[in-house]
């Protein structure tokens, strides 16, 4: 991430966009809400999968919303925090991973064919890994912008919705960091065991957390500064993405911890930046939890999962497909002669 | 429910196939589990999509289970206590929501055809309502063995799973009745707002469920007795449905209160008896949180729904197909050449 040509537009210009985050349609909203109440259930019958009709009518804009064509998006970087003995794997899985995406071999394929989603991998300079953020800055604000101007491009006209996910070993570390930026705290509230470290690797975790805090002060000032200092390429892609959906109207689903937390950076710069996001699951990574306390967000699935690769967010678009079906196909109370409630 | 003609099966001839009930396949089970641990995921990472996979090959006696072909079942049935005013509709809402089923109209027609099942309706004598249980039995012990036998003919050999779920206007206070007899507490403990009473109904359907207890107190002693007297058509052949399924070992999924409280009967005739059916959802019910704790079952989703006719039930054979797409699909680590966790 080091070629300075082309060098796309500068960390202001990027945070300047939040300033033209566009509000939901409301009037779609009320329409589908409407329509929602006319249905062949009784009202409110169906929970949260009338919310999820409802919400994404809002955000697309029209009453009858669709999900034909959902992406699924997952962008993979490599960490120099991993040098620290962080993870249960080793740094190369990342690079092997992703083969096996491009390959068809990991659960996320299944999951995005399962879904009929458009499934995209997007490999972040693995062979350059951002460095190690208890020595410094993770990236320079250059290298971050780049990477959050990827992310931005991945987002494209046309879909119905958005599933961010990512890959890297030792993100959960980095996105630890960065909750603990974000939000405060102690850094044990935000680590765990990641892809299974035992008790000596979450104690690295933990003080490699507190390092990169200690290193990088200036994190704790301001949203993007963490992002640039404790975060990583794919995670500042994913809030590129969440970024560009938002300005297109394009609802987005988050996948796990390490996704969730690098949207949350846009919580921090917008009171309701992140409107547009929804969370596909909670994670067993106990950061989790916290996170989404903080974000005011209720996950749809809570399945025990712990993979990341936008293995849960695929899964939920999945409930996004069932909301919609019910929603634009079930006929309403006159439509099929049913007697609605006695008074 | 009335004809005596083709009798079938005796109560006592039904009860004794529990005494026949077969195990799950631990071989294929445990072939299952090894190729769970083979998978290009950190071990467990996928939480209870990696469960789902091998409890359906446990069932399906196949270490590569299959969801390609399953079939949800709606029993639709009418209640002689409707007329107590225990249901915020009215009970020819029963026969009107049937119609719906045929015409596609109903929630469970979009998701049954989101998940690609094959939908089967199931109208049980909607002009004959069961008696009300508060004046004497709800069911004879003919009426009660025939609907068991109908449930048990709608289970044929080939389904992959079946999903099993009701439409019966105050079936909620019939499946509280159910459950009280089977597990006791106190009326009100099982008993909620169903489609939507207020308290007033709330009270009336108190009463009911006390006033069908006194009225039948050998439900209490038999939970055979306890569906005859307190169940009604749905739930007897929503049993006898579990019961061949079981005997076919083909996995079944249970939709919300009504339907668990219906397949409870087999939990309390034998220890076990629910081990080939997963529950697909937490119903806003009160009383099927308090049934599961009883089963010891943990649903898949909390959707926040309660709409019955095996809504939840549909919604959850897409997450086993998900479950059994990762299964089957993904790559070993030796396949795709990822480096496993670092010792």
């Amino acid at each position: 991430m080091s070629d300075s040509e082309n060098a796309g537009p500068s960390l202001e210009e990027i945070r300047a966009l939040v300033g033209e985050f566009p509000e939901a349609d409301a009037e779609a909203g009320a329409a589908a809400a409407a329509r929602q109440a006319e249905l062949t259930k009784p009202a409110g019958s169906l929970g949260r999968l009338e919310e999820l009709a409802v919400w994404l009518a809002r955000w697309q804009g029209r009453a009858t919303p669709s999900m034909e064509r959902p992406r699924v998006a997952v962008f993979a970087g490599n960490h120099g925090i991993a040098a620290r003995g962080v993870s249960a794997y080793p740094a190369e899985v990342t690079e092997q991973m992703v083969r096996n995406f491009i390959d068809g071999g990991a659960a996320v394929n299944q999951l995005s064919a399962w879904v009929g989603a458009d499934l995209r991998i997007y490999e972040m300079a693995l062979d350059q890994p951002t460095g190690d953020f208890t020595a410094g800055p993770a990236m320079s604000p250059e290298d971050c912008a780049r990477a959050l101007a990827y992310g931005m491009m991945s987002v494209e006209e046309g879909f119905d919705a958005m599933a961010l996910g990512e890959m890297g070993i030792a993100n959960t570390t980095s996105a630890a960091a960065l909750c603990l930026a974000l939000f405060g705290g102690e850094a044990r509230d935000w680590v765990g065991r990641g892809t299974g470290v035992d008790e000596a690797g979450l104690e690295r975790k933990i003080a490699a957390v507190e390092a990169g805090l200690d290193a990088n002060p200036e994190a704790r000032d301001d949203p993007i500064e963490a992002l640039c200092r404790l975060g990583g390429y794919e995670l500042a892609a994913i809030c590129g993405a969440a970024m560009a959906c938002r300005l297109a109207r394009i609802p987005v689903v988050l996948d796990g911890f390490a996704s969730t937390a690098a949207a949350a950076v846009l919580h921090r710069l917008a009171p309701g930046g992140l409107d547009h996001c929804l969370v596909a699951h909670r994670s067993v990574e106990p950061g989790h939890g916290r996170l989404l306390a903080e974000l005011g967000k209720a996950p749809l699935l809570d399945l025990e999962m712990r993979l990341g690769e936008a293995s849960g967010a695929a899964l939920a678009l999945g409930l996004l497909q069932a909301a919609v079906a019910c929603h634009n196909g079930m006929k309403t109370f006159a439509e099929a002669g049913v007697s609605g409630k006695e008074a």
